[in-house]
């Protein structure tokens, strides 16, 4: 069963070659900035947002990022990252994964655990769960 | 007179929390990214490409970069990287500006001077200055 | 028992402010490239290079990063990344941790799992066994 | 005459993997990267902190980046980033160079112009003027 059709959030990118490193593919750790891209991205399609969280005093941690690496792309491929979210417990999982367009090849499987603070202190926000958890 | 009207390429963007440093505005080196990006999106859009010109053993060099920073981008800020090319001797100069959309504030002015090498040495190829002079 | 003191490898690094966003402290995808540098000097120490075995066709892949983030650096802090490596079938377990200095503070906790190919076909290397397995 | 003798503060670097690009050199914004933290490295040696001054709501901003490319830097090169700063009006000039090590090669020779802001106006600060010109 392809699981690509089930997400309650998608966002399209296209690789930059000043994102590529000297075996001319994507470098590792630039997947991480495309998936904290997209789950900012989905902060604001959920009407959050991460810079105005964070002048709250809120802060979203990452806890985790397990990071599957399945096929690497290049400079100039097209490709969407995926996402959803789960809670357990205190924590927010977010499940994303990266596919090629428009082959639908699949490049990245990842669980990034997140909690939130305030103060320095591990918190939960109502309106964090509202949010993310009622998106279909 | 406002010049943002004549260019011949502009690419859109929208800047990524991760590209913000500690001011909470795009890091200085970023908008490096931005402009090199711009220009590779131009070559792709004019029918040649970074990654395989490289693969043929044509590099195009920047030998210059001269940038004025004249407002900052802040987080989800979305703009245009304009972009327009001139010949001079063996050089491209690359004039290239960002504007902050919707209200075309002015946010960078860059010459960008760039050279064609070949094995190592300067060299003019034909296919370069058909692919970017003839642009409108 | 403090596991820090043992270790196959370690190298001292301080955080560049360019490394940290707007929340004020390192971005979660700087740990990768801190992690990757420390695995490629890893590589020099033990008499291999990252550069010259990707020229000679043989390819290190990341697989899988599993990354806990247990406590942020910041502006100025200086970190020492520690590393072990154990293999596993045909894989290589990189056990790497930062420690923030000089109060020994566990920042990163993460586990690599590499794999090398040739012409895009997984592979053991001799070479690779014999320097990484022997360093104590 | 070589200049190179005479400067007010010197960093010390190595080029990591992650830094270069799919030509295998370091990519061009990356030495911004470097220019930056040896100005922020020198405003430690002579007191100052960047991340400091901005919590005291000086900010240094960077006005204009006039950066010539002399000579790539690859994988594994060591290098030193040498900086000048001089007064001009309400600007200071820094002076930057890069040398590859141990052979003195000029990599990168710009001039960085800077301002000082507080609440957003340009404001002119004595102790930045005594910590930065008295250096010899």
């Amino acid at each position: 069963m392809d699981e690509s059709n089930k997400y309650q959030f998608e966002l399209a990118f296209k690789v930059r070659d000043y994102e590529c490193d000297l075996q001319g593919v994507v470098n590792n750790s630039v997947y991480q900035n495309y998936l904290e891209h997209t789950r900012h991205e989905f902060l604001n399609a959920v009407g959050l947002n991460f810079a105005g969280l964070f002048n709250q005093g809120i802060v979203a941690v990452v806890a985790r990022a397990d990071i599957q690496y399945k096929y690497p792309l290049k400079s100039g491929d097209e490709f969407v990252c995926r996402l959803n979210v789960e809670k357990e417990g205190i924590k927010y999982l977010f499940h994303q994964s990266i596919y090629r367009l428009p082959d639908e090849k699949l490049c990245i499987k990842a669980i990034i655990t997140t909690v939130t603070t305030k103060d320095g202190k591990l918190r939960v926000f109502k309106e964090l769960d509202n949010a993310f958890l009622n998106v279909k």
